[in-house]
Formats: C-alpha cells, structure tokens, sequence
C-alpha cells in the first residue's frame, strides 16, 4: 500500500488553493487555519457513509466521492446557510490508484460547485466509509432550523421526491445505465445550497428529505410542537419513478424511501408565491404538499402507505446537530 | 438494537448546556450553530480512531472515549490554538447500553476538562471507529505551525516520551493495572492545550508528537527547510519506561513509539527560559532535545535507533490538516 501520506497530497491537497477565500492555512499542518466571516454564525455538520449500508460499494468511485459530500452539504442546505469548508475521513480497505483518483474527482467536482474548500481529513484502513465534516455560515439570526413551524403555514418539498429510493431500487434490480434519471438522483444527489440561501427570510422551518418525507416531517412537528396534514396526491415524484416502480411503491418511496436531499419548509401562506419566484429562478420547483396544524399528529396518509417501504440505510441514523 | 436516536438522545445530548458559551445551537437540528469570536482564526482537524488499529478493542470504554478526543484535541494543542467544539463520528457493530455508558463518560470527561461543546456527530453501524472533529480558536497571526523553524532555534519537548508506546508495549503483555503510568499515558493521553497556547509568541514552530518524535521532528524539518541535530541522551523518558522495556528499547519507544502526544516545539535560544517558566507553571516539563541546523537532514541518532521499533499504529497516517 502506497504510504498514505503520499495518497494524501496525490489526491486531496490540490483542492485548496493557498489564495483562497477564507482558508489561512490549509492541508498539510495539525490543524487547518479558518477566516470566519463578522456577523456570521457558523454551521457545522458531520455524516458518515459507510459502503453496503448507505451507498453501494460497487457504485462508481466518483458518485460516491459526490455522494459522501452532497449528504453532508444537505445538512447546511437545510440550515440557510452558505457552505465555506470541509474535513474529510476516509476509511479504505487497499489503495487503489484509479479508484481513488476517480473518487477525489467526484468530490472535488462537488466542491468547485458548491465552493467549499477541502481544508483537511484523514485516512485510515477500514471497511470503506467516508466521513465528511462541512462547515458554513449562515448571517446571524436568519438561520432556519427545525423548531420554527407555526400552525397555518403550508409545507412545501423543493425538486422532486422518491427519486432516491427508486434509484436505489433500480441499481438493485440491476440498472447500469448511469444516465437514468433516477440513477442519477440516487448517486448524484445535488444539495439544495443555493435554495436554503434563498428561503431565508421567508421559511420558518426546514429540514433536509434524507430520512424520508414522513420520518423528516416528523422531526419538525417534533421540534415545533405541531400537527401536519399531507396531501399525497400532491407530492412531486422523481421523473421516471411512476413507470419504474408503480404507483403504490412510487408513493411508498416518495413518503418513505429517503435519500432525496430535497428540502421540507414550513412557511406562511402568504409567502408561497414569493418563496416560488425565488426558486424558480434558480430552476426548482417549490411544491406545496400540505399545512401545519396546531393539533399534534400527522392526517392524510393513509397507515397502508407508511409501512411499505424498506429503505436500504434505514438502520443507520444521523444523529444530533449533523 | 436501540433507535440511534435515542442512543445519541441518551448519552450524548447532555454535553450541550443550552446556555453555554460559543453555542448558539446545539445538538438536535441539521446543524449546530457556533459563535466564533471576532479576530480569531478557526483552527480544525479530524482524526479517526479505529479499533485493533490505533487501539485495543478490549480497552476500557472510557478509555477509548477519552483518547479519541484526545488525539484530536492534541492537534488544536500544536497550534496554540484554545479548544471550543468537537463532533463525532462513531462507528459501532452493535449498541452496548453500558459500554456507550462508559465510552461518553470518557468522552464527556475530556470535554468539560478542556472546555470543548460536543455540538454534534453521527452513529452507524460497523467497524468500531470513532472519528473526532475539533474546532478551536487562536488570535490571528498568533498559531504555531510547522514551518517556522530557523537554523539556530533549541527544539524541546513537553512532558515525557515513550509513555504511549511502552503502555501500548505493556497492554500487550497483559498488564491489565490501569493505575500504572504507562498505561495512563497510552490510555489516556493528556492533550498539551495549555502548555500549546503557553507557547505563542514563544515558539517558532510546533507539532504534536502522535507518529513518533522521529518523524514528527521530520514533519517539522521538512515544513521549515532545516536540519537537526538531536540529542538522544537528552530525551525525557516516562517515568517506568527503563523497567518496563529496557535501556534499549526506551529509547527507541521515546524516539519512534508515537502515540505521546506531546508537543515539540522550536524556539530561539533566548526564549528556552520564559518557556520553561511558563510550562512550569503548568505543572509540565520543558527539555530541551537539540539544536535546528541549516544543513539539512537529522544528525546525533544512530541508525540502529532509528529501525528498531514497531509502532502498533504505524500502517495509518493522518493526513492533511489534522
């Protein structure tokens, strides 16, 4: 095994360039030296993907270099925030040259896109699994959480639902082409950065979709001491998702299946339009998918569509502020 | 196996005083929320700790939580920097109410000693790893980095060395006491944040000892562009390490055991006196252990020194800034 050192500085260092914004000392000393920006409050998140639990080993290496951050980054999506740096812990069995140039270019491409700066991690040997920390900022005072739904506001889902699950299910099946829409949404997962940043000011509630609509739900009528009424048939499913799996399943996946990294909000109605200009202008769809109710509990789905789906990674958890 | 939710709920939630200073969120929604402090630079870094590799599985479970932390924290000590919030990661085959018992009490011991808010992390299932994020801060201008040796500067060391791998050396033969001090020093190292923010202003430059003083002083050497010539008579042995291994493999414990966690710092002459007065009112040793040299490369070590010993951890290797 090539000395991880060397690993190190083939792969990961070229990601943080010495003139970059906010990154005073990077890869390469005990510590990475940050520029917190005056007035900004800063989001911190971590997220394990650990292979056959959260994502398939044999997905391609890129994907899963993508796929490890975007989950992190949906963390900072859901919170407003902008996202400035990440860590990186990488556990792998072997090193294998190609696969892990082909992973440092997954999620390097996803940090030119999204603008963070890889400023540190780790390699250790182990079952392969990556742990991503990101860090953002978010102005003080305007960040979303999952504590602010009032009864009255509407819920409201960006993008489209159900196209993890159905993409999980069709690489299960078998599916290779990676251009299938719904293989792309599986192992391509975009986090909604630039959808949080713009529903500030408007939203009172958010979360990411990554445990599934129901169980994300229910974490936000949890911390906002509220009820919800769904309204199923309005759900946006994932293009191709109706054909792949049906519509019980479809629904199944769209409620239940996880993976999306869309955003839940809860806002008042009287900011729908507004919220739905934004985000149209930054080519997504905001969906209103029912209200907030001041009787705790959830209305409008039906038991039979809450029990359906067995999701790939429903037996790990994120835990805690991640 | 119970919920991950109420795992997390359970032990590690009580870590975050809502009121707690530099917490503006804590554990519990997307993301934490962080106050830095104006004109502080964030210091960061990730270590991963994974079993059988970079410590026995069979150690006490406040052990491993203890040294996890510790690992990471030790890098915020080599910047000078002062320790505010930590994530982790944790990894586990199963849930074990009352190893998790134990591990957080570990966990949350080093927490409240040093300061540092666990703000938040993740649990999945596997392998068992914990992977440490810490987050800490240090007036601008003012962190110890690597690269800021100058031929002419005294190097020294905190503490005492050899004392992580003659433990390690001892847990291998049985030892089970864990009173004995070199069991304490492997098990449950004590990260020099003091003496590290002791040291600004002071120092030149500064690493922490966790791959051995041999190729930490390296890390140094080639970060800084200088030579060294080390004295080996001179090094601070931890106390039992003779009687446990032996004149020969002391030494060869104190010079590539790794796993100390002390600092090694480089300074200008005219300094040694303030910094061995500073450290001494912390209750810690500063020796000096040679000289930095404009020739490069390492002089004062035979090379028989230099090959004897097996570092339990030796095939794993931070990486980058961390």
């Amino acid at each position: 095994m090539t000395s991880e050192f060397e690993l190190i500085a083939r792969h990961f260092t070229p990601a943080v360039p010495g003139s970059r914004a906010g990154v005073s000392l990077g890869v390469g000393d005990d510590c990475a030296l940050l520029i917190p920006q005056p007035g900004m409050r800063l989001a911190v998140s971590v997220d394990t993907s650990v292979a056959e639990v959260h994502f398939p080993a044999a997905a391609p290496a890129d994907a899963i270099g993508h796929r490890a951050l975007a989950v992190s980054l949906s963390d900072l999506a859901a919170m407003g925030a902008e996202a400035r740096w990440c860590l990186m812990a990488l556990a792998m069995a072997d090193a294998d040259d190609a696969w892990l140039d082909d992973f440092a270019r997954g999620f390097h491409g996803l940090c030119a896109a999204t603008g963070t700066a890889l400023v540190g991690g780790d390699v250790t040997r182990g079952e392969l699994a990556i742990g991503v920390t990101v860090m953002g900022e978010v102005p003080e005072g305007e960040a979303l959480t999952r504590g602010g739904s009032r009864a009255g506001d509407l819920l409201a889902v960006t993008g489209s639902l159900g196209g993890g699950a159905g993409g999980l299910a069709l690489w299960q099946r078998g599916e290779r082409d990676l251009q299938h829409p719904l293989l792309v949404r599986y192992l391509r997962p975009l986090p909604r950065l630039d959808a949080g940043q713009a529903l500030r000011g408007l939203a009172n509630a958010a979360i990411d979709i990554s445990d599934g609509l129901l169980a994300d739900l229910g974490h936000v009528m949890s911390a906002s001491g509220v009820g919800a009424r769904l309204d199923v048939e309005a759900l946006p499913l994932a293009e191709g998702l109706l054909q792949a799996l049906g519509p019980d399943r479809a629904r199944q996946a769209a409620l239940g299946g996880g993976d999306d990294y869309e955003l839940l909000v809860s806002l008042p109605a009287d900011a729908m339009e507004e919220a739905v200009r934004r985000l149209a202008g930054l080519g997504l769809a905001l969906t209103p998918v029912g209200t907030v109710t001041a009787e705790p509990g959830l209305s409008g789905v039906a038991d039979t569509a809450l029990h359906g789906w067995q999701h790939f990674g429903a037996a790990d958890a994120k835990g805690g502020a991640t």
